[in-house]
């Protein structure tokens, strides 16, 4: 068997040179395709790709070791693409919103020469290009209306998430009584489970044949508390990963997020404690900084992540356990439980 | 018969009660639903609506006659203000790209206190509603998946145009040397016409049970052309309309568009004349306008402009005494030349 990767990195220039080709047909001049290949390059490559691999990965499992033909891994791997093009459409715009630097080791795209504000217009395009691939590959089947439609909705879970979150915690007007766990908790699942986690395993229960509603409920059952609890991960290592390891210095702090920490801590906190965090939290200087992180030692935020995590752990494998629909397999989860379970990056 | 002015603004808080009610029964923070409201009325809302009249007026001519049910008005009534949705996701963030002050009398929405950069991700959402509505309403017609393609296609075709106009014209950086009639052209149909001419009528036309490709076709034929001879007028009262007709004051010297004018000074223009508009184009100062506008004199743009208007003319009514196929009718045509021939706002 050919390897996993590989199949998939294969696919993606495939597709650029489709959207080439179409821009082409329609005559746009030279200087328009250049751009629209750059933006493409930049900001669709260089990810970890977990979202656009998991696709192929989570047939191959609903398949039950059935071989895949040529077709189904190029296809599976297509719709592992548009994730990844999904991604750029948001990445892009992120970081915009967010005033971001860097991205994947490089400048963010609004920040490289001569782009500006012009990202947005190329965020959109990132997105249209989706739309694109799925009518171009899945007009004849059968559930391509479903993809299309899941798609549309992941993107309005994803926006109204992005909403919430940057409502709720925007960098230049702190306060803190706007937090709250359960607000952390829409977040987490809109802004990021649904086209993390739910989404490439939803693509390939639709390529599996899967129609019944139940089984994709039973699914979204469990892999939006997973995508919760990585995200929880995500924001503990923030905070206490190893900087070598994770591959960052972590700025939540600093940079006013409505993140677990700070949510526990503000759940957990004295009156006093309440208020060092409102006085330090969400501000640039190293002692705001240390000032947030003694009220989240003194609290214990360290423990309560842990408890958290071996909650979490069981709670995600009785889960697990009860998946029953004759056309899941619980193997689809444990493989995602296994990959992030005490992850330290 | 209802007046279809009041008939179109009827629907529109049906519709934002939909999503509404939609946001509340996931849960959504209420601060997340007030922000969401704000931004749907503050730019949904205000614009001339003239596309959005249109499909109901397109399925009442093609049905001859015929009247239409009280469900087919709300239908055709519901796809104008998905046009005009559609139309709030590109004024929100060309407004970004542009650097635009005011819209429609009031500020941008990202000039709105609070809002900013957030207003990137208000502008996503805006474009989300459409498929929310296009499911809620058309899942099971016949026609549904024609009109999300239709959707797709024309917001990647409005994108491709925006992204040729902003490479070719941004306003930083001047360079007479990129513009050229066929840019010209390019971004005209693409950023103006395909959405604001042919979605209106291709919606009616898929309402109306059209499914022959040659009719779409001959359609768009006709459409795109109109729109191109549309956006010519509006380049040339940008320059030589009266301000207190047309609402405005004209920028587009200043602007460093790649508008008609402009693009025609340059085919007819001596080198000397050449070398003025290089040195004034795209600048703020009074005396550089005045130094363009007097090429613009010199070289009898205005009379350019006429003699494209009456050729124009000409051209559009011998296309529409062409049109033949039997589900169309040459009155969807005429009605729009009529409202725009010789127009001067």
């Amino acid at each position: 068997m050919a390897n996993p990767v590989q199949e998939f990195n294969d696919v993606f220039p495939v597709l650029a040179d489709e959207l080439i080709a179409h821009l082409r047909s329609i005559h746009i001049p030279e200087n328009a395709i250049e751009w629209f290949d750059r933006s493409m390059r930049h900001n669709v490559l260089g990810g970890k790709m977990n979202r656009g691999l998991t696709v192929a990965e989570t047939l191959r499992i609903l398949k039950r070791g059935e071989e895949l033909s040529k077709e189904e891994i190029f296809k599976a791997n297509l719709l592992g693409w548009c994730i990844e093009w999904l991604q750029a459409f948001f990445l892009v715009s992120d970081d915009i919103m967010d005033n971001s630097k860097t991205r994947r080791g490089q400048p963010c795209w609004y920040r490289v020469g001569g782009v500006g504000m012009v990202a947005i217009n190329d965020a959109f395009i990132l997105e249209s290009a989706i739309y694109f691939f799925l009518k171009k590959h899945f007009k004849k089947d059968a559930y391509y209306v479903e993809l299309i439609e899941l798609f549309h909705e992941t993107t309005y879970q994803t926006e109204l998430g992005q909403l919430l979150d940057l409502i709720t915690a925007p960098e230049d007007d702190i306060d803190l009584t706007r937090f709250s766990i359960e607000k952390h908790a829409f977040i987490v699942r809109y802004k990021t489970a649904y086209y993390s986690f739910y989404l490439p395993v939803a693509l390939a229960m639709h390529m599996a044949g899967v129609k019944d509603e139940a089984a994709f409920k039973q699914a979204e059952g469990i892999l939006l508390p997973l995508g919760e609890y990585f995200q929880v991960q995500d924001d503990y290592l923030d905070c206490y990963g190893k900087p070598e390891v994770i591959g960052k210095i972590g700025t939540d702090i600093e940079d006013n997020k409505c993140s677990w920490l700070i949510n526990q801590a503000l759940d957990k906190a004295t009156p006093e404690q309440v208020k060092v965090l409102h006085e330090n939290y969400g501000r640039r200087d190293e002692v705001n900084v240390i000032a947030v992180k003694e009220v989240y030692n003194e609290i214990g935020v360290e423990g309560l992540f842990k408890a958290y995590e071996e909650e979490s752990y069981t709670r995600l494998n009785a889960l697990i356990a009860k998946i029953d629909h004759p056309l899941l397999s619980q193997d689809v989860f444990t493989s995602f439980m296994k990959r992030i379970y005490k992850r330290t990056k």
